[in-house]
């Protein structure tokens, strides 16, 4: 019997569909050698983070504990699995290891931030395996929406610890490997201790479709298609972009990419021998000399992203290309929730074009890239999995994948982000709790999610911003009235004066009240000030304005 | 033949979902009596219209001819039908007619804003007939979701034009009257010139089903949670409050209405008679003495709304009840496109309270209210209409109406918001573009969406705000140094330096550096100084923040 730990903790990824990165550790209690599985990052959006760019997992704990972070492995190229490795490269400093797509994409971020490329190390799949103090991991192939997708076999002293990462069951992906029953029946043979998994569609209850399902009816739809034919789909699903440039080729059109993402994400597949006999390509210029008819573009936004080609298209033009009546444009794509408005705008867009708009809502254009329930349920057949810890899920998800385990007889574990779970332990047991949350990245800096910074932001969007200038003289009396500015406020509200004005005047009868005790107290005249143009702002235009006071001295 | 002119204007409603306003004319160009259809809301979201608490259809066009305006006609009491009535009567004026229940509703908005609610006037269905210059207007009793919803007939000298309001083919709708074929059949006898007819669901192929096939399903829901049972709706969806209501008594549950809106609604629905044996209630202090496996919740916020019963109960106590593990929460109701996170949100609330939630995903509880492709054919069929105009729906929804009619046989009119049609010419034709938009109501203040007002606001919210403030004295020599406040952006940036300081010491070099003449320009200055915060903001912070700058010049 042993006091060493196996340890499970999520930083993200297990409370959102989004930032992965997950920990393990093994060794003596506060002392365990740990790796990374994922470091990804998710998307902000208006209602919670306006002007953020980017939304990374707060891995405090982690840089805290370096030291002992051996690697940091990354099961695929997805952003939200590999988004943030340019990012938190200085902060954690641990060699990253991927196979040979998911690597080309990581140094690309890499690069954009200067760091060295060759600390990414390409690894090759199962039964290889690379060695990070404990820990011998290996990446065994597994279907999903990209290519080189990977679960990671993490093996122990205390047994193995199967990462499903993200997968689906599909035998017959189009682009990349198969998913292989036989192979993950080797997978299980010595005994699985815990299976850490995909929880996204558990809620879905059909068994899983093939990639390869969808070529006949993209296929019809491109052929019933009278002028240029136009599709967009996520841009790292290579398979998918075959699909419709197949179809397209089938057709006798000429196909072109339109998208930087899209582009990248080709040229790594092509780079890396994942994608072959794909169709040759023509350029946006091509396209000027070749009749509608015989076009097709395969472009990005299919989230209804306001600078992708969609949404650029859909507004008029993109390099140089108009869509019109008797075009057809496919949203070869599900509508990630929160992105609806962004997707149905286009859609009105194209429609007042005179594009005809085809979606998925008849599921013939689209496959999800997880695992749906009976998949789940498949796994776990060929696995034999001890104990699952549901992972990459919303906490509905993976409350649910716990239920399901259960009532399966297979004992399922709750771990959202933040707690930590001792796998040898038996029962597996939460050990710690660990703060975890959100580290946003504005503009170029890095900022905390409850630094205040954001909910400013938030507030003055809601309410508006008053500025208030006061300036005293040596003696503490103010020299002229106070001076406001407005910004993001209606110019004029209940007395039909100019806000501004009733501001003033409104700041100006206060001050003439004010005490000499208040008028010399920086603080207390601040107060005094906002409480007035606040009340002020409530009574004009029905609104309690942000307020920011200056409040100037004259010393000589 | 005549030169009298029977035009369709839709002010609102064609082109969104919300904000239904339609003008119907009759007499010379330019001279007609006119008739307004509804007159509702549409809601704000954070993306486009944050801190803004209503949207309105701008009416410009109908305050400018307000003489010409004999009345306002209500179909029934949705929000985005009845909601600016209140709001906007001083700026019409013109009486209100509706049927007793939603004039009921319509009153209690006139009564908040201080108005006559005798401007508002009760009418009884077909065959009454209420004459508004040269029309006779008929309101004949269809099925909707919600209580006493009519279509309308518009008699003219030019003929019947039938507004079909919004609508569904429901022969059990539970509460209210059953769709009538005979009577549709009666309407369509004398011949009918053009429908204008809801959109909303043109997209969906299946026949659309009724409220009464809810109970069964419901009611197993019910009988199978061992905890509280807890189920949101619309709040003016009368019939489907009934049908929790009855489950909740089959299964020997005491029932409480949660939620001001809700509970309005069914007294507005007890008091006008439309309402009869609904279950006796308990108040929310009765509930502290009852078991929760003998109680259910009936309550707002199906939508996710911050404010609403069912997200205060998510958070943990709503008017002192709590949910915990082994209670159960229903979503009877679909999810509006652009709230899904909202929802989702409430949902992983629940969750890690242990609350089993159940939504409409296997389409077993919840209904539509609008009329599914095969029902708007089965109403061309019973009505004959030589023309029809499709209204209530996107661009994307009217297009695709046109085209179903189209692929019928039947003339159908694109007509978006501010499109003049002439609906007595043969063929209709658009006569005019009248300008159209939208109005927010901001605090008390209603404002133009193309003020300038919001955008300020998005843009504070998207890059931060800088004050630069600055004083002068009477030589135009800067006294003292420029002084900054910053707002919703981070405190240090590139330089590790509190950004706050970088911008003030570049400003004061800028001032330093400044000639005689941009110092005494308050314009150049001003831009000067704006451009110097900004390009600082970008190489610290890597964002342009919105900048406001204030000059004070000493005179004395």
């Amino acid at each position: 019997m042993s006091s060493d730990r196996l340890i499970y903790l999520p930083l993200g990824g297990a409370g959102e569909v989004g930032m992965n990165a997950y920990v393990y550790g093994y060794g003596k209690p506060g002392k365990e050698r740990l790796i990374l599985v994922d470091l990804g990052v998710t998307f902000p959006d208006m209602d919670t983070t306006p002007g953020v760019d980017l939304i990374f997992p707060d891995i405090q704990w982690l840089v805290d504990n370096r030291d002992r972070l051996e690697a940091v492995f990354i099961t695929h190229a997805h952003e939200d699995h590999v988004g943030a490795v340019g990012h938190y490269y200085e902060r954690l400093g641990a060699p990253i290891y991927a196979r040979a797509f998911t690597a080309n994409i990581a140094r690309g971020k890499m690069a954009e931030h200067g760091h060295p490329e060759k600390a990414v190390r390409t690894v090759s799949a199962w039964p290889e395996t690379t060695h990070a103090g404990p820990f011998s991991v290996a990446f065994v192939p597994i279907s999903h929406s990209i290519p080189e997708s990977s679960g990671l076999v993490l093996d122990t002293p205390a047994g193995r610890v199967v990462h499903s990462a993200d997968y689906k069951i599909d035998h017959h992906p189009v682009v990349g490997e198969a998913f292989d029953e036989a192979l993950w029946a080797e997978v299980g043979q010595p005994g699985v201790r815990a299976l850490v998994c995909d929880s996204t569609n558990v809620f879905n209850t059909h068994p899983g479709r093939s990639e390869s399902s969808l070529s006949d009816d993209i296929g019809r739809l491109v052929t019933g298609c009278n002028g240029m034919f136009v599709a967009t789909t996520f841009a790292s699903n290579i398979a998918r972009v075959k699909t419709l440039a197949e179809a397209g080729q089938r057709a006798g059109r000429s196909v072109c990419l339109l998208g930087r993402a899209m582009r990248r994400m080709i040229e790594a597949a092509v780079e890396t021998g994942v994608l072959r006999d794909f169709p040759k390509m023509v350029t946006p210029e091509d396209t000027r000399n070749i009749p509608r008819e015989n076009l097709m573009l395969i472009v990005t936004g299919s989230q209804g992203e306001r600078r992708a080609a969609s949404a650029q298209l859909a507004q008029g033009k993109y390099q140089g290309i108009t869509m019109k009546a008797g075009d057809m444009f496919l949203f070869s794509s599900k509508t990630i929730p929160g992105n609806e408005r962004g997707v149905i705008r286009v859609m009105n867009q194209f429609s007042e074009l005179g594009v005809d708009v085809v979606d998925d809502s008849d599921g013939l254009y689209h496959v999800s890239g997880h695992a749906n329930r009976p998949d789940l349920e498949a796994f776990q057949n060929i696995l034999k999995p001890q104990t699952v810890v549901p992972m990459h899920g919303e906490h509905r998800h993976l409350r649910e994948h716990v239920n399901l385990c259960e009532s399966r007889g297979i004992r399922g574990v709750l771990a959202p982000n933040g707690t930590m779970v001792d796998l040898a332990a038996e029962p597996p047991q939460v050990v710690e709790y660990v703060d975890t949350g959100r580290t946003y990245l504005d503009g170029s800096v890095q900022i905390g999610a409850l630094d205040g910074i954001v909910r400013d932001r938030i507030r003055m969007a809601l309410n508006g911003h008053v500025l208030v200038n006061v300036i005293l003289d040596e003696e503490n009396e103010p020299l002229g009235d106070p001076w406001c500015e407005v910004m993001g406020l209606p110019e004029t509200g209940a007395s039909r004066a100019p806000l501004v004005d009733v501001l003033e005047e409104d700041l100006s009868q206060y001050m003439g009240r004010a005490g000499r005790k208040t008028l010399g107290d920086d603080h207390k005249l601040e107060e005094g000030l906002r409480k007035v143009a606040r009340q002020t702002g409530m009574s004009e235009i029905g609104k309690k304005p942000e307020v920011t006071v200056i409040i100037s001295r004259l010393t000589e």
